[in-house]
């Protein structure tokens, strides 16, 4: 049994922008590593039969106020990106081309993308963009865009989504700890509780 | 400004079930009084296009799994329904026939209906099985049976269900606090910070 936290999620997921900033510190209190996981959400919503929160009637107006009150709550920049949804493909590729090698660069760049979208509104769907963001955390540019455009690292992609949804991972932000899985945001404190309690 | 938590929910609701355990012990840590209003959850997912939890593939794998992990963390029997969903209209016209002069009694009915519901797997939505329930907390089970059948009995729950959705409220359970929405069972806690610290 992995003593790992996985923590899927999607760079076009508000709810996986405030998890990114609370899961790590979550698992550092219990000395857990944390495996973070891009997948594409699109292939689990449309396994699940679900679809993005904002083109649903009411619950839109609700969660548009609840992203301000947690970036609020969180001391987070949150703005809502002029393109919503993208398909985040660029960054997660990018990020699949950095983890194995360099995890520290991954996980920094994770945080700097999400920031450069739901902080600053950054289009990161686009792979100049995503490129930019990874520069900036001192990934090889270049390299960077040609992971983006490699069959080994799109099918990386795949495979991960898919070993996602074989793990039962239908949204973002979705966390498994010790085979127990956790689905939202709002669900972390109770991941925590777990780790704490062994299980109950 | 209401000071009281509303606190909407369906009879039908597995969440609603533990939040009707929830909300009241942490409404009382801050001398709140709690509105209770069961609406009728169908009308609400119509409008917002939602369907069922169990109806959902993954999703419904992982909300099985939640639902027994939320029993045994909150000490309460569960077992899932031999009839779910189920449109819960008689324990709702039930409840807004008690609540309005006896609302200790509503009170109890509708912890008493939820018991019988997920505890035990009694179809409350028969209106015998739910009148047997009102007569064990003390209701007139023929006044009961009458009301479940008078259309000013029917249209309130209507009337309720339509006031709920202009305020917004699209799932169960679904607070508001100080007309601030908190959407699902695992925000009760948020909810409650929000009453601690006046808002953020």
């Amino acid at each position: 049994m992995s003593k790992a936290v996985d923590f899927y999620f999607d760079f076009s997921s508000h709810y996986g922008y405030f998890a990114a900033h609370l899961v790590g510190p979550m698992a550092a209190r219990h000395d857990r590593e944390v495996n973070w996981r891009p997948i594409m959400l699109g292939a689990a919503m449309k396994r699940s039969g679900n679809t993005p929160l904002t083109s649903q009637p009411l619950k839109a107006d609700y969660v548009l106020r609840d992203w301000a009150r947690m970036a609020r709550l969180h001391g987070l920049p949150w703005r809502f990106p002029e393109r919503f949804p993208v398909a985040a493909l660029a960054p997660a590729r990018g990020f699949y081309w950095m983890t194995d090698e360099r995890p520290e660069q991954a996980r920094a760049f994770a945080l700097a993308a999400f920031a450069a979208y739901f902080g600053e509104g950054v289009d990161i769907s686009d792979p100049e963009a995503a490129a930019d963001v990874a520069a900036d955390v001192g990934a090889d540019r270049d390299g960077f865009l040609a992971a983006v455009a490699d069959p080994r690292i799109k099918q990386r992609l795949k495979d991960e989504t898919e070993a996602a949804l074989a793990r039962g991972v239908f949204g973002s932000p979705f966390l498994i700890v010790d085979d127990e899985p956790f689905w939202g945001c709002d669900r972390i404190d109770m991941a925590e509780r777990w780790i704490e309690t062994g299980g109950w």
